[in-house]
């Protein structure tokens, strides 16, 4: 691993073989995990060039601007990167549900020691 | 997408190529995002049967128990997961640094809007 990319100034994310990093998105207030997506360059420098999440929809293979086609945009407070910057991490103002189930977070599960999911938003 | 791996009660992790999910690592005290990193089926099982983190290290391709060397586990208080089951959240009390840098959070570091890195754990 790089000295530079876990120590510099310099942004050098560590694309997959796919060209993505991992984006995590949090809700600034509340500090809820929102939603895990990812993110090619184009995306993440519409994102910081926005201001707002943006990310590469992998199902659809095409940018995805978050809240274009809901209004549910995600206003970025603050970006991070991780040690070998290969992930990024959004705290943002959410306009509304981050879940295309209408779920305030995708994480609206629980995982129970043995395995059985409890909804539990 | 399944229908029951969104809405159902049964665990069914939606496994990459490479046969892992993303596991998003946060301290349940601060909420503070630790890590993100990778389970494959075993560690995923481990990390429930064990109560603390358990991970597949794509460098290494092992199996990687969090803090078997450092001592650095991370206690698992609760698992979400999300709708498509493609990835985890582990809420954890983390006995020591997460990063191996050292840094409490391997994002120790703000990406500026113009693509600058600024240190800032």
């Amino acid at each position: 691993m790089s000295e530079d990319r876990e120590t510099g100034t310099a942004l050098q994310p560590r694309w997959d073989a796919a060209g993505l990093v991992t984006a995590v998105v949090t809700d600034v207030a509340t500090g809820e995990l929102l939603m895990v997506a990812h993110m090619n360059a184009e995306a993440l420098a519409a994102t910081l060039e926005r201001g707002e999440a943006v990310f590469w929809s992998r199902s659809r293979q095409e940018i995805w601007r978050k809240g274009a086609t809901s209004g549910h945009v995600q206003k970025l407070v603050e970006m991070r990167i991780d040690c070998d910057q290969d992930a990024v991490w959004l705290k943002v103002q959410p306009a509304g549900p981050a879940c295309h189930t209408g779920a305030r977070s995708c994480f609206y599960r629980l995982v129970e020691r043995d395995g059985r999911l409890i909804s539990e938003p």
